[in-house]
């Protein structure tokens, strides 16, 4: 299993890093396995893709990230093609009058983070090993750029019908609310650009390393060395992260309202859960985790469904029912945790009226109540260092 | 009474162009009170405007129609301020790499006539004397381009907050999609640039001198020379058209539903109509007049209310219960007689199920039926030819 960070992005990476994305994309960020396809195709036939290092980016270059916005139930069916990121980076070029240097994904999480390397073998660029989220979150502003008080820059949105708007939004949140109605008119799914900015305030600004720590999770979650049993505890035991809860989905809701796919799962225990529930509650990407009416997990930590046999993570749209899964969870990114940034992506913005607790108390709390003590250790972040 | 083409535009042609733009707007394009407000501040300060005719324009200078878009109900409360007419010329500067060669109103109505002026004398450029419509329209890609076959090229739209969208529709549809819910996002009003195309394109689109046709209404309204009770028939007689009702208001409903101002009115019979119902229906502007449920006058063609003692023009957004007003309906041009043009603005398009029909032939089977014979006369066109 490597833990060396990624220099180069072959075929034989692809299938590694949609699974980790998958996972760290808390159930959004498009579909994983359409993407997968896409940046396959592109590096068949253009070439492996060059991985630069956060800290190796130049001061100048234009590091842009591309990716998808809309609810992921519209954009399975409807993956942007080469052609529409072609045509999207050409128009950042063209209203920037600057060259693009580097290609980034805006978040870790299936699609998103798979469209971005077809991107980058398509203009034969690098890509960047980090994001702006260090997972998944559904609105636009969501990101470390905001965080830091950047703003959204020149925004590119291009649909496939050939619609292309390129915009100077004012600031993160009127991106968000001008692209997420050009979105739903456009069919419900776009390509987008945002926060194209030089190296230096991409170095400031992105997580590091996360497209290698996607394709960590994967190789675990996908080597034949792991016994199925073992994988998720592998995962916990590498990664840091808590098991919530073992159940098989017993209700599931899910709509498209807004631009976004909103809805709930709740859960039937199994196992050493047995007679217990767990309810799921999601808008594009899981934001909050109850266990008997107590919260168990919120945003901005992760929240990731795991097939329970295998471990495979399982997104919103593919929640179904009667599906027997894991429940796992994960300290976000520091960021995350300042007042910024609980004030953008915290439980009080999603409208729960529950406060943020980090996991790693809520899993302390619970595991002393129950008399045992948390299995868990350490950080994302920490556990990637 | 002036027959002469405007040759340059003064402070004191503002009045005139208002009022007869406001008659031609048949309701819409904006209010005319605030727009003349801002061109006069612009003339006073920048001085006057240049006009070029439409047949004057030399093949390559970039002409471009800049205006308000939204429902006038809110536009009333928001009339763009100089600054944001400014950034709107410039992003389409920026992103077309073109000077701007002459400014156009893409319709003849209220403010959206009196804003390309302002905007005119404050980057000291000429203004054409002509438009796109030949009237107002509600929608985006009623304009005469859009009926000969052209695109709405590079479109800009620019909101009092700051934000600025520059976009590329694959066609007018879309541009009207796109700009309808961006206006509506923005707050129900924004500024907009679209069609800007080379004076070639202009030559052959634009409805040449409906600016002129506008400041000689307004004389007629306005003159001391003409008798309170002349200046609606003086109207009518010169420039073609047809008295259709007198009545007092006794219903009006009006909402702002999908970035337009929709509603209806019902007008209660005076003098010779006593007896007699009218009833009218708008979207933005007056688009159906029917007497006693039978069709007096239908989009495209124009249907305007006027004050019946002052003759000035009523908009959409200011008919109030109790007033005492006369209809009055013009011919529209001719390109929007064609199957083209009555596909893009009949009353189909607009949900009527009514055929259209000219108002020179409905107005001639009513006066049959009545046992008079129709006043008039001519089109708008060949009175102005």
């Amino acid at each position: 299993m490597s833990s060396q960070h990624l220099t180069i992005i072959t075929e034989a990476d692809i299938d590694d890093i949609a699974i980790g994305a998958a996972v760290l994309g808390t159930g959004g960020g498009g579909d994983p396995h359409v993407g997968s396809l896409h940046a396959k195709h592109a590096i068949r036939t253009h070439g492996n893709v060059n991985v630069l290092q956060v800290s190796d980016l130049s001061d100048d270059g234009l590091v842009v990230p591309v990716g998808m916005i809309g609810a992921p139930s519209v954009a399975i069916e409807k993956i942007a093609g080469s052609e529409e990121i072609g045509r999207a980076l050409d128009l950042l070029e063209q209203g920037t009058g600057r060259k693009v240097a580097a290609i980034m994904p805006i978040e870790i999480g299936g699609g998103n983070s798979l469209i971005p390397i077809a991107a980058a073998a398509e203009r034969g660029l690098p890509i960047v090993d980090g994001d702006a989220m260090g997972r998944a979150f559904p609105e636009a502003q969501m990101v470390t750029f905001h965080l830091a008080g950047y703003g959204p820059g020149a925004v590119v949105l291009v649909d496939a019908q050939g619609n292309a708007v390129l915009s100077y939004p004012v600031d993160g949140a009127w991106s968000e609310r001008l692209a997420r109605v050009l979105t739903f008119e456009m069919g419900g799914s776009a390509t987008m650009i945002d926060y194209a900015y030089p190296g230096a305030v991409a170095r400031e600004c992105a997580i590091p390393g996360t497209l290698t720590m996607a394709r960590d999770i994967g190789q675990l979650l996908r080597s034949n060395s792991v016994r199925d049993d073992e994988r998720i505890a592998a995962m916990l035991g590498k990664l840091g992260g808590y098991r919530l809860f073992d159940g098989k989905v017993s209700e599931i809701e899910r709509a498209v309202e807004g631009g976004f796919t909103r809805g709930r799962a709740v859960l039937d225990g199994t196992g050493s859960d047995r007679g217990a529930t767990f309810e799921l509650s999601f808008q594009n990407e899981m934001l909050l985790g109850k266990r008997d009416g107590q919260v168990a997990a919120v945003t901005p930590d992760l929240i990731a469904v795991l097939d329970q046999t295998t471990g495979q993570p399982i997104t919103t749209e593919t929640v179904r029912y009667g599906a027997r899964v894991t429940i796992v969870a994960f300290p976000c990114h520091p960021q995350w945790r300042t007042a910024k940034g609980l004030e953008t992506a915290g439980p009080a913005y999603f409208g729960y009226d529950v406060p943020f607790t980090p996991v790693e108390d809520l899993a302390a709390s619970a595991q002393a109540a129950a008399g045992t003590d948390p299995e868990s250790i350490s950080t994302l972040q920490e556990a990637h260092a």
